[in-house]
Order: structure tokens, then sequence, then C-alpha cells
């Protein structure tokens, strides 16, 4: 179990030398998880017959790989993972979703992606995400936000800065996950918004630090589900919260947004 | 508006050439919606300002480009697009959606496609969905259906077969589609499903197509949206129908499944 603790303190340089290993050790990562996507049938019975699913061989294929290259690289730093669970550390965690959008992944879907981030006690202080069926990577560290496709394609990350909720554009993975009143909240914020979009897991918080989203809102998330998306919509200009307005470093109810104003009208309506 | 005549005739070498004009022409009109996605904001406003939204563009120039192909080579057939209308031709129409599923395409999510399907008067004969984003393929002339990604990667599309609710993953794009009385059946088919997924258009007519999804589920389809997935899910092995179980051609609320006995003991829930 994740806890919070005193935040470490992090160099610039420090900062720099840890997201271009996370961005590494992530495309790694993602391509060891590649090739149970769509895995033809035959594959899939050789799999099951093992007591195994595809999806979870790939989460656990990806998160060891990832544990590995922390473990050789910074043996000092804590690990907590989704498949393997936490190894204590000096202050800093590596904190991994090897495959979020689980559902996504197993039907064949396109939303879904490996999530990595720096947790130093009391905020995630870097996030990447990554596709490698599409060769999508998001990353930021809560001051700049970039995306980048393939070896080329690089753009910066930057939030719509949208401010009117008739305007906006919200977006859930599903508004199942919202209980009681949660989803009544929930309900009254979609009845605000010009648009609301169902499923995209990872994906939807991707496009709301790429300017195409405005809203985003999930319920029952874990550390690992949003903590590598926070460093990169604030880095894009955006704002991530639990419903209640508080860090959500930890999961739980999540809203971000595309601004300050319209994340504090949404939070109004969703606390109503 | 499309309407029902009577088939026109077709050999199996001109099934064949229209095949291979439609997968080709697909990748061009693809091509041409391609650049207003995930348009830079600069795009997005000059393209706002002159009183078009991105995805009107792009489905403008792909439908156009379509078009054009069409009547050079096959100017004695007719053709039916979301954008620009029906042209009447000599008993063989081609259907096009140049972006099925616009709402991801402008909050800058994956899964929409152009569709191209040629309609014989009483069912489409071929059918071609195409995603220029990640370059994906499928196609089917009922008796067959393959996939393809970029020039290499070629496989066999065949449904997962299941037979038993309890066993399938249901999709649909959206719930709050259905209306009334269909709502009530989607609810009770997703109560007797194994899992629901939201979201997807015409991606989850794919996944079904390629064994990843076993039943698919839409309300209020228009002829465009649906007639390219019918002769690759058929040429998959699976089966596409209203919810009263008869020629889908026409769009409408529509359930597409793995198996014919699923289907049937889909379509008994849906319609109690």
């Amino acid at each position: 179990m994740l806890q919070y603790s005193s935040p470490y303190s992090l160099s610039d340089p420090l900062r720099a030398e840890y997201l271009a290993f996370a961005i590494e050790v992530s495309q790694t990562g993602g391509a060891a998880a590649l090739p149970y996507f769509r895995a033809s049938a035959v594959v899939q019975n050789k799999l099951t017959d093992g007591g195994f699913d595809p999806v979870t061989q790939a989460d656990k294929a990806a998160e060891q790989i990832v544990r590995e290259a922390i473990n050789t690289r910074y043996s000092e730093h804590g690990i907590y993972g989704e498949e393997f669970g936490h190894e204590e550390g000096n202050g800093l965690t590596w904190v991994i979703d090897p495959i979020d959008g689980t559902r996504a992944f197993m039907s064949g879907m396109l939303h879904w992606g490996l999530l990595l981030s720096l947790f130093d006690g009391e905020r995630p202080v870097l996030g990447v995400m990554y596709q490698p069926f599409t060769e999508e990577l998001f990353y930021g560290d809560g001051r700049f936000a970039e995306y980048r496709r393939g070896a080329s394609h690089v753009r910066s990350l930057q939030v719509s800065r949208r401010t009117e909720l008739s305007d906006a554009v919200l977006a859930t993975t599903s508004p199942r996950w919202f209980e009681g009143s949660q989803r009544a909240g929930f309900d009254s914020l979609e009845n605000a918004v010009k648009l609301t979009n169902y499923g995209g897991d990872c994906y939807i918080y991707g496009m709301l630090a790429m300017g195409y989203l405005d809203l985003a809102a999930d319920a029952n998330l874990k550390p690992y589900d949003i903590q590598a998306h926070i460093p990169i919509i604030e880095g894009a200009g955006g704002i991530v919260t639990t419903f209640d307005g508080g860090n959500a470093s930890m999961g739980g109810v999540v809203l971000a947004s595309a601004s300050e104003v319209l994340h504090q009208a949404a939070l109004e309506i969703l606390c109503r």
C-alpha cells in the first residue's frame, strides 16, 4: 500500500535524468506487452491453457521489465506496481500500471497504455504514458509536457484552457463506476456540459493534456491509474484533484480540467 | 435517401475488382482526412474562423476524393454519402461514411475511420473500414474478411464463434442512443453478458470481426454507419441484423454477433 510521507527534495538535473529514464523504460515495458495484444486464437488458447489470460501475461511481462530496469539503475528507490506490489525505498517510489485500460486491451481496442510515474511521498514529480501499438508517448514533469509519436513527431502539450461548462467536452471511462451521490453529481455535470464521451481510460487524460477534451472524470482509480497523468496535465496547464478538491495522487474519485475556472465550476456541481 | 431495389447481379471477377478499388480509394480518402486529426490550435482556429470545424472539413475532403475516384472509374454507379447526399446510378451504389466516429475524431481519440461499401439494392456486397492514423484496414465481401496494417501485416478475420451469453463481451458506442423499450432491452442484455464496453463506433464492429468482442449493438445508425461492417462481419463468420432480425443495410437499431446461436439468444432478450 502506497502512503503519503515527507516529500523528497529533487534537483532539476536529477528530475531531467529520471524523466529520460522513465521515457526509455516505458517504451521497453510497452514493447514487452505488445506481443500479447490481439494475439491470435492459437496464442490465446496456449496462454489460457497455462492458467493465464493474455492480458495478465502482458501485464506481468511489462511490469517485470520495468521493475528490473529500476532495480538495476536506481536500487535505492521504491517501486509500487499493479501486479507485483510494493518494494520500500529511500522516499522516491516508481509507480507502475503496466496496462491501463485492460478491458480495451482484451477487446483489441486502442485506448490502453503503460503508465509510469515517480512519487516523492506527496506528489508524482513526473509521468509517462506509452501506447506501443500506436507508438504514442505522453510525458511531463508538472512544468512542461510533450507528446511524441515514433522517432520524429514531437509536439508540446497544451490544454484547451476552456472556461465555460456549456462549451466543455467531458469524458469518463464509464459512468457506472460512480456510486450514490457521486453518480448523481456526475449526471448533473453531464447535463451542464456540451457533450460527454464514454470510454477511453488513460487516453482521455492524454487528450485533455493535448487540448481536445476539457474535463475528465473517473471513479475508483488506484494511485497507478492516475499518478502519471498529473504531471503531464499540470505541465500542459491543466489541473487534477479528487472530487473534494484534494490531492489526487492516491486515486479515488478524480476530476481533471483544462482550466482552474472550469475545474471549480465542475467541482461545485459534482459536490452539490 | 437510399432505398431497396432489385439486387444487381455481380460476377466473382467484378466483385474482386470492386473490392480492390474500394480498398485503394478508402486509403486515399482516409489520407485526405488525416491532416485535420489533432490539428494544432492554430489550424483549428483558422478553420473555425472560416465557418467550418475541422471534422466537417475532414469529412468533406475525404468524401470528395472518394466520390471523384468513383465518378472517374465507375461513372455508371450511384453514390450515397453522409456529406454530399445521393447520386442515382445503374443499381449499384457506393455508400460512404467519410469519418465514422466524429466525436472521437474531434476529441483526438483513436476509434474512428472511413467506411465504404457497395450496395446492390438489397445488401452491401463488400465493405471496407480504414483508420489512416493507425493505418489499419478491415475489408470483406461476405465470403471472406481480412485485416491489414501498413504494407506488411495481413491476417484473416474470424469471429470468436462464442455461443453463451454469460461468456460474451458486449459493446455499444453509447447506451444513451437506445430509447424506450430498446433501452430496456439493452439494459437486460447488459445484465445477461459477462462484460459491456462503452464507446468505440466503427472499431467495435472491427473487433467483433477479429474475434475480440462477441456482441455489438447500436441505435440510430444510418445506412453508411453499418453497411461496410456487414460484409466484413459475415465474411468473418458473424451475423448482423436489426433488433427485429431483419436486414440491417438501412441501419436503425442493429445487433452484430459472433455466432447464430448467440445472436438468437441476444435478440430474444432485446425484444422481450
